[in-house]
């Protein structure tokens, strides 16, 4: 009996980047999932991806006509998600895509509706809400171990800033790295911005400014209940790559940590010293890795909602652009209308 | 010989509540300093101090009229604070007065001219800065551990909120409360606000509300040399008294962190747990009490500058007030004109 | 061209228990290494396992005889241990086997010479030398980071005592559950044992004693170059499993501590807590287990020399064998002629 | 009325270097007590510390004979405790002792019979159990939290060796250092020792070998209940002043910790860092001090009972007598007859 007739599901990837390998990877250790494609502009990546996996490099074409594939997962350049998307979507095939949807919102929304009359799951890739210590606080919440939720304090630094080419097509800091801490606001909170403030600063590196963006940022948004919450965030951390956010409540805190390579501690004549947190997204998220492809497929099989949809990533966003808004004309905003 | 002769210094203390006693026990512990009356309108309270240290209590005129008394120690309700300011000033004698200066900034303003004019020695208690953590930070940054100063992260919570009729009367959270957290802004960012943004609700009681006040704050300041500062505070954390900063540096991060009372761990069959934040600001900052109170007469005695003047005092009063006015407007404000 | 063509190893499984799936899974993941049979007395196990990886399950004997089999990895009970390393080593196949080799220490030594003879790669599964912090700490103590070792406290408890049963027939605590801690003794103090004294007692079930084994044990050895070690273990620790050292050195000192599944922390009324250690070995040490074979595979496939070879097994088994004697003798006992 | 007639109670303090300056001034901020007179062999010092407090430096007898004199605090060197205690016990006056009471174990048992027979208070100067942290554990074993404690294993470690001169008369590192950690192992456990084993080696200094001592010890003690002891020592931690214990107990652990200058953490390009602990025990024990000497004098002022007796200084000093025997022969000993 072969795994299609078992009911197993064929994919296609597109991307064979670095995000785009590792997606490659889980999903390989997924039963009853099995890699068919792999795509990519660059051939050659293309190739050594399907090689490593003993399948084969196709162009977009021929992946998304092939009728056997039941999942697309888009890890392409980010211009490309939106057409990719929607073309997954109208050929019934299921959609796990790497956020952003698209960076301008209106081709987002767009997008968002032919997901919906397709009918197909499509979830995006905001990997945080699988980190086991975020998605442990998140569980604790919903427990009412502290109460209502009523102030979130998000740090999210990066430990360098990317080339400035790769900034000049970014969008923008807000929605190429702050996006993720939307999220992150609107899944912890439970909740919906009223008004948003966002301001910053260029302190890493003029180049940044001359592109038109800033490395630093301090946002604070107030939600409809009147929650808040602050975001900062930095394109440099000497220290490296820190993610960390705390949620009072009327009952408590609790608090998510870094996570650390190993529990050494050494007691120097000047310190004591612990490691630094995992060093980029790669590694800080590896476990988040594996977790959202498994539960993407989980949903696609057993056809039970995912917890990232392709709404929570136009509600991220919105808030991107509100925030983009704020830091350039100088003043708070007011989130719009009827809220989903 | 006598103290006198040998040149000691005779204090009235104004106020004998719980702040005025703790002052009162730590100027009694510096050499060359003698507590000499305690003025309260509460004639019980100040009898009972005096009683405890063997000294007079009298009133205000009596102390204020005594030429003997080299300085005062103003721990009354803020609405004496400018006034015994202005009087201890004009009679010569050195001043240490609690915050704020005012409610009202044109008062501070005028008190802190009168005290130039006077050139006697005005501090304001500031604590914060004398806290052996807070203070260690600050060093470490003069030593340009971690380069240049660039984020401020503060979030400073009371582990309950006081009395309404006492909010009622107090000046609002900003000037009461995060007065505080502007004075620490300005000192470990070393510099000034230029724009301001508040907000805020009313989460723990309704009853704040109907005064008019908020009981949590979100604030981001923007200084002149871009520095961000987000400062969040509530009136409510069911763990306690919660102090704590970090700075992000150009070449690192430190934090300060709460002190506790014990340095147990209890690993029980659900968790490994370790003592709560000292319970609140007596206990927290009672080593940054006695350290202040140290640094004021070593200034006065040997003619050093005061850490925490009274321009120090104006300054996040202006603080308070932008923010005050930033939350009720709903948006950011832009900060007067030239700084000192 | 198949696997055996590009020079891939078939490896048969010893053992379809809790360690032996595990084994299995890491050893799947090996590139070139290909798992060919899995062999269990009880042929259910065996049968449920290999249907797991698509292999077969056959019996000792077919996986022994047949040729193309290059390496065993033995995780069957403890008595059959010494036979089938000696048969797999006889047969020219390369061996990993659990700890111990054997509890008869003669029978342990008679192995060790076959191996040799064989001159095959023989690697004994003390899977803590492959924990990341473990092994950070040897890389860095070995760096020099902290001078000379001069002191080593281990602490090594179970979450709970395994059934009277198994105890019976397990050697003794010391050969059952410190012999892990020897090795790590031996591994970080980088020296050889001159006195060792034991003691023990039964605290957490009587039928513990009546088996004639105890549940708390305290060892210390003194070694050749006058460098001392104390271990503390028991089978019961309320909270969970408990595997810390520390290594005092002439300039610093290094800890290893637990691994948490999570990096929460939560501040409630009370306390501020954090998640207890990994629950038992399987999760603890699961980075370990997928590090040590692929140790072994690497080892076996380049000729390059295993960390942890049979004679670290003889020698931990001294070291349980005088310990067993120190407690039941009530003195301290001297380790044996030249060590190797 | 005078403090005399008032019932305050008039001290003699002998020895006047740090320890004794450090009690000079706790016992002067005790209500109702009053430093009269200050003796020292060093009669330089002994004025110094009395000009300090304003109060007289006098000889032994002077002091002793003065029938004013309620109390005695004794600090000077170790050969002249027994006799300063006996000499204060037989005019009725209660005494305040550093630790040992004597190097010779008779003499210390006859000097115990002393102070029993003339009815006075007499406390050893084991001040950890006042320390706040150590008390914390204590008082928390005590109301259950672990239930039955089990294993107890404490670290007790010295930023340097002294002197070896100082060496030389310190009647060995058990009685000179590991006394302190011996009565630990007593309060603690709540239990006497049945064995004793000790061993130790000399790895900082080799003069200190030719003086007959050694700089690092690990002593193991099995209690008349079976509950098990480990204590490690070392002369010289480079990282400074370590002093941790642990219990284990049937329902959890408790720890105790180090204590810290300051709350800072420190992030920068290569780890976290926090401060070392306090530096030695003037600073780390600088609390626990305080509260001993005012348990002191509340116990001879309420009639109360003293929490560490001339009893428990002993004890302590049996079982440094039996550690140093143990080391010395080299096998483990047994603690004699009935106890207490």
């Amino acid at each position: 009996m072969t795994d299609q007739a078992r009911g197993a599901i064929d994919v296609a990837v597109f991307g064979a980047g670095r995000i785009g390998r590792i997606h490659a990877g889980n999903l390989a250790r997924q039963p009853g999932v099995r890699l068919k494609y792999v795509v990519d502009v660059n051939r050659e990546a293309a190739a050594a991806l399907a090689r490593e996996h003993g399948v084969e490099a196709v162009d977009a074409d021929a992946a998304l006509e092939d009728a056997s594939i039941g999942a697309t997962v888009i890890c392409s350049s980010t211009d490309t998600h939106a057409d990719l998307i929607e073309r997954s979507a109208a050929r019934g095939k299921h959609v796990f895509c790497e956020k952003p949807v698209d960076l301008a919102l209106e081709r987002a929304r767009s997008c968002k509706e032919a997901v919906e009359r397709a009918g197909v799951v499509c979830m995006i890739g905001f990997q945080r809400r699988f980190d086991p210590t975020f998605a442990a606080v998140k569980a604790r919440l919903e427990s009412g171990e502290i109460g209502t939720p009523e102030m979130l304090v998000v740090t999210s630094r990066d430990p360098g800033a990317p080339p400035v080419d790769y900034i000049r097509r970014s969008g923008g800091i807000f929605k190429d790295m702050l996006i993720h801490d939307f999220d992150i606001f609107r899944w912890i909170l439970d909740d919906e911005a009223e008004t948003l403030h966002a301001t910053g600063s260029c302190l890493t590196d003029p180049a940044i400014a001359e592109a038109g963006d800033i490395d630093a940022t301090a946002v604070t948004i107030r939600t409809k209940r009147g929650r808040l919450c602050q975001i900062n965030t930095s394109r440099r951390a000497a220290y490296g790559y820190d993610q960390r956010f705390e949620v009072l409540g009327s009952g408590g805190m609790l608090q998510a940590g870094n996570v650390r390579p190993t529990e050494v501690a050494a007691w120097s004549a000047t310190a004591i010293s612990t490691d630094l947190p995992e060093a980029f997204f790669l590694e800080r998220y590896r476990a988040a890795y594996a977790n959202e492809i498994a539960h993407f497929f989980e949903a696609v099989t057993r056809g039970t909602p995912v917890r990232t949809t392709i709404a929570d990533g136009v509600k991220a966003l919105e808030l991107a652009e509100a925030a983009t808004r704020s830091w350039r004309e100088g003043h708070a905003v007011r989130l719009g209308g009827a809220a989903d």
